[in-house]
């Protein structure tokens, strides 16, 4: 079967339509999720904090220790490159995530005889559009959090910082959730019982006029958590990375996420207890979304909300 | 480039040329490690024990919640079909790894376009020969261990117990043993400090005339492990399963590891301390080798030690 | 308003009607929860296990060092003529729960100034009906368990094997699951992140003909489980009390609890992971209830099932 | 008997005589401590800092998840009525402790029988005459802390920060140490090992001109805590919330515990380790006093001093 | 000063009078605490079990890693000289402990220049005559024993089952407890917060007909201990090693302590909660105490009770 | 032998040549490492921050509860005039090290009847030449640190911030690391799986233009470590001290570690990962050592670096 119009994918070196961009299955890759990634976003066609995505990248090659053989910027010229090719295929209030993805590749010799050219990581750069429709619910209605029983990774295990193919702790945890209500968040806790963050968003709470999120030592250091501290600086709101834990939480007036995509989604419960009186997205979350739009010079919220409500697609 | 003679997977239904066995990028195995695998070995080409592979392999797709499809017997079929259709390829003296891998596919709709068809899990079931070559040293002289300073998966943040495709926690441990030296091998501590397993092995230590393996709580229940306490049994060797930890191990008088392939692999020390007088394998390590050679009517340990002593290639 | 037909307790050496059966506020088990409390259930108007039940009561005093005031054979005979004076108010049919209750008191003669003659601990000893219709739903189709995010009480802190009036752990993690279902069970970890109890109840699951229960160290010594556990003896179904953790829980063909008043109750699953075939009672729990039902030489479960199914009232 | 001159107790909407103020057995505040408090006291009948208790007691509530069924308003008014009906009963130069205490009630229906209108939370709001004469020594001579062996609730377990009812695992801290000594205060360690906090008392530590005490995730957030914080804010002593621990402790100059009746209390010891020349009041700590008298307005010292020296009664 | 009939010491191949037998401060023994040492004694002047003993003694070498330079059998040997030349320095009712100790010596030339000759490690081997007079009471009385707050070293760190030079964890347990009661034994919790040993001792529980003592894995592996174990399987009392908390000790009947010098000793008490009835030595601690005197045929209890009683020196 | 030019050492009051200077066996110093020590070193036999150590050393003597008879200015005098009598033993371009040994003596009537007279603690005050020519070759290529599978004690165990002669967690570091590679240095973890410290010495990673250093309840507080932080302060070089870990470190800059006498070595690798480009010192390591070399006025680096490179001894 062809498929018309596909997107390009950078994989080693070629730019090719997605549906070849295979990987062997002897790629430590995907026998291991020996690979780490990341992902950014663009507004309006525009690409996000392309830098500080592809640096935070090099920090996850060199925790785990692969040599991705080429340099930072390389890695953002594809980056950049594989945009451009893809942007022509989605409608213009559509927007892309933006991922480059590296694998440790085959090592063994014994395990390359069937691809004996297959040396070196494997490169992977590519797009996908948002999936903008499924999420206008959340922005209407907050997002509802349900803490799971499994802990996140231990720094002294794996650490939760570097952005890695290893997601079984963290699906885990989606899968004991979305048991009880396929529209929830799943919520982990580190080794010491204090909140650590969902797959793939770090989570804010505002307390008392401050803002308040996990220590990053337990946590992706999330670039949009980043662009958050910063938007809350340039307004005097304090935002203070500390162990915060469930009395905290069952205490906050407003909670958020922040993620690549969605910049930031308010949240309205944490497991069944409703944040203040309920309404989203809150007064300082509210004002941190619309600092953010003027950030990044486009509303992200009503790319959105402009869907009509649909259920998230369970994982 | 043409592979003749090519080895056969079998992949989400088709028997295929190896080289043609590869994955969608989107696919959640490569994504997420998404997947689970278990692997059993020929014996002079007669497969090993692939009924208790394929129960654990159930189990561990149990434990992340991965629905494969088919059946155990199903399974067990076409792995049967898989490695008949691969023994032509290897000589008499050679054998085959035989794994099963199951990925959660791709289950978000919007990252399934390019590939349209691509519903339901991954299943790939394949064959790759022994590295017997590799390994002539480490009979003969011993495997020398070394304790790594990452600990292992804890049982509630990812279960040691289920075979995944999510191996950063062991490779963190590999790659800083294998820094120190190339031919050690990484031994990991569990959380509460002791011994639990390496990476792709368990470990037995023998001391005043009992064995003894870590709890199987914070280890993968190995097939192999199951057996040399099953021949421990026959002989009356009493075999304890328990925490064990660094002043047990220095006062071993013996150890091994033990795995699908290695079988039983005799181990010269451990942190640089050296097992009794340093000779290998030692008595009960060697009776047990025979046993396992006369269980399995095939003499592994030659095949193995048939070779001239080579490095072991660093991973 | 005058209540007929009431129900009597024992308090304090007076046998009153319920309604004045009241605690000054300022005594300990009010202020403080500082009390221990014990109970055991009527088959057919007869009291089951009085004595382990009294004997446990007594080492919960030990533990948080009240000294009731009462021997062991006094709670007994105080207990038995409590239940006397109840009997005539429930119908055939009906059986009651009987508990004894005893706080501390008021120790600090500035808190006794209202009530001067209230001294010694305070001693509750009284019947309550069993919730029979409420439950019937519970074993026509099994008890749905969450597992909660809050950890059971850690030994070193406040042991959960004694039964005092602390229960805010446990209703946290009520609070928690019941958010998300009101009809579910909250089972919680212990702090080593194995599964413990939930509240009032013990777990027990089946996986391969063996029965599996968590350690006494971490969970209520119940009677019921005791009995379990003496059941299964008789019938050569080996009981083991083992670390269980979720890798072994959803790899389990049947679980049931057990409490003073359920017996045993089948569970239908665990955090969205139905057991087995999904049928409850599975065939061991099946058994097991029979010889339960043998042992009391009352039908119990009939008494539950006669009722047509209503919700569980939540907490 | 009939008590002259009794303090009046708000219960449930009614002022009531104190001995009157009971509860029935079946609240779950009885049965299972699943209640919260709160506690502040007067300084020459004049009540402190009534806003931030009441706001704590909020925070309680909502952490445990009951509805008071009052507002913030409604609590604080109902308190300064019962004080103002209680005033007339003491001397002048006593004070009032002033406690809200509010209970789940009776939730399930079962269980209401006796009592068919005791519907909603239960309300308790109440004075106690402060034990101004038996502390005395305490002041004089300074406090002996002793270290239990038992440590304090985990915040992943019941957070201690939310003032409840379930005071167990402090309380079997205080037997413990008063065993040994019946004038000794124990002090907990958090799970961490780490100092935490004494049964309704916080600590602090003085050492080279610097405050410090534990951090408020292991301690309830004391009001006279904060306020000691807020005076030595005013004289330019900083004062560092942190991990504390024996080794700090043993090395500090002074030391003294605050709660809501002591106010600041000196320390003479810790685990038989005297404080720098063992003089109490320590400068800082007799600072800090002076401080609080003219903050409050009233020589509470002088009030607690006057009284000849008696031991403490046993709790 | 000269001191007459001194008793004889083994210093590194010499026998020479005890105030002859000093070390280099220089000694890594003395620096660092950086040696092992083991301990029997004798009765009625013949030595006891002086096998297990230096068996042990070469374990804790291994762990350490310090060679000694001599044999099982020369250390053997040299013991029993030692105790040979020393024995007519005493009375015939008294008797001996004799210990080996081995340290690291001077490892690095740079500190050896003023003893260059002292080369190797530094082996001693000592007689000391027991400390009868002083513990007649506590035999009489039974052993106060205090929880300390200080917990036991966790095996990662360094393993309570190697007798070593390293004592100041158990030393800071001995000063908290003793500063409240210098005749008070302080017992420790393990890392988990289960109950370990005390400096220098092991302890025995009784429960229902059962004897319990905590796991090898945290407690020294005491030959008294073992002793008692063997003692109890001659009478076929179950004796069990398990997780023992303050839970069960609570509620135990009796309790002792063994240790090479005491064998066995009575307690009357933990944290002030006296076991049983309070007369000690308890019915089975009594028993196993007889059979301890018949065992080695030599009545430890007299020589001990026959002083009049004393204090217990503090540390 | 006589060792003519002996060093004087300092041992109860008395100066004695160096190989006088031995303990009795008995000596809980030997015994037992109950013992706590300090040491600076002289720059151009001037000696360093004499005041800050004998402070430490008491805070050490504070925390094991030993009383050194001695005031804080009788010790730092006793400490000069060892130091004077010293200073003509070494040639002009060597210095010393100055070390206060003080162990708590014989406390046991019983254990001192060979020293009649041997009362109160023992005191030593002593020097040794620096190792100058055997780190020659760490200066030019920098250390190879290798974090070790034992973790440093937990705080609640020993704290790590007294520097007692109890070094046999730090010398199981060592043991394992060296076992790999002689020339490395073993980094521990503290118990929550954090960068700690190594035997002797701190750490300081540098990352982004900041320097990092891990928790003081974790380490010794070096003075060195205090001096490094006090020169950052002095260049507006950001120094935080925090939880520090792999993660981190595998993404640092530069590293280096700090003691008495190197006081600033770079490191070159952790775990095999070179830091950047792996030239050392780094630039911001080399500034820090160009301002420590301005701060003493003494040029240490040539000191260390005119010999020629050796091998360091292994331990």
């Amino acid at each position: 079967m062809t498929i018309p119009n596909q997107r390009i994918v950078y994989l080693n070196g070629e730019y090719i339509p997605e549906n070849e961009a295979k990987l062997p299955f002897r790629d430590r890759g995907v026998k291991y999720g020996d690979a780490v990634f990341d992902t950014t976003r663009t507004f309006g066609h525009k690409i996000f904090k392309l830098e500080e995505h592809v640096e935070r990248l090099f920090r996850s090659l060199r925790y785990v220790g692969i040599d991705p053989g080429l340099s930072v910027n390389e890695v953002t010229e594809i980056t950049e490159k594989v945009l451009e090719l893809n942007l022509p295929l989605i409608a213009k209030d559509e927007d892309y995530w933006v991922s480059q993805r590296i694998t440790r590749g085959i090592i063994d010799p014994n395990e390359r005889t069937a691809w004996p050219s297959y040396t070196g990581p494997t490169v992977i750069i590519e797009c996908l559009p948002l999936p903008l429709s499924t999420r206008s619910r959340l922005y209407r209605d907050g997002i509802d959090m349900i803490v799971s029983s499994v802990r996140r990774n231990s720094p002294d295990m794996l650490s939760p910082r570097a952005k890695t193919h290893n997601y079984l702790n963290l699906i885990m945890a989606d899968e004991e959730v979305s048991a009880q209500d396929p529209n929830a968040f799943a919520l982990m806790l580190d080794h010491n019982g204090n909140i650590a963050e969902g797959r793939g968003s770090n989570v804010f709470f505002v307390s008392d006029g401050c803002l308040y999120t996990p220590q990053e030592r337990f946590v992706l250091p999330g670039i949009s958590r980043q662009t958050v501290k910063e938007l809350a600086k340039k307004i005097s709101l304090p935002c203070i990375e500390k162990d915060y834990d469930l009395y905290d939480a069952y205490n906050s007036d407003e909670a958020f996420i922040t993620s690549t995509s969605f910049c930031i989604c308010p949240c309205r419960s944490i497991n069944g207890r409703t944040f203040a009186e309920g309404g989203v997205p809150g007064p300082v979350t509210e004002k941190l979304m619309n600092l953010y739009v003027d950030l990044v010079g486009f509303d992200w919220v009503s790319q959105y909300t402009r869907y009509p409500v649909k259920d998230v697609p369970r994982m």
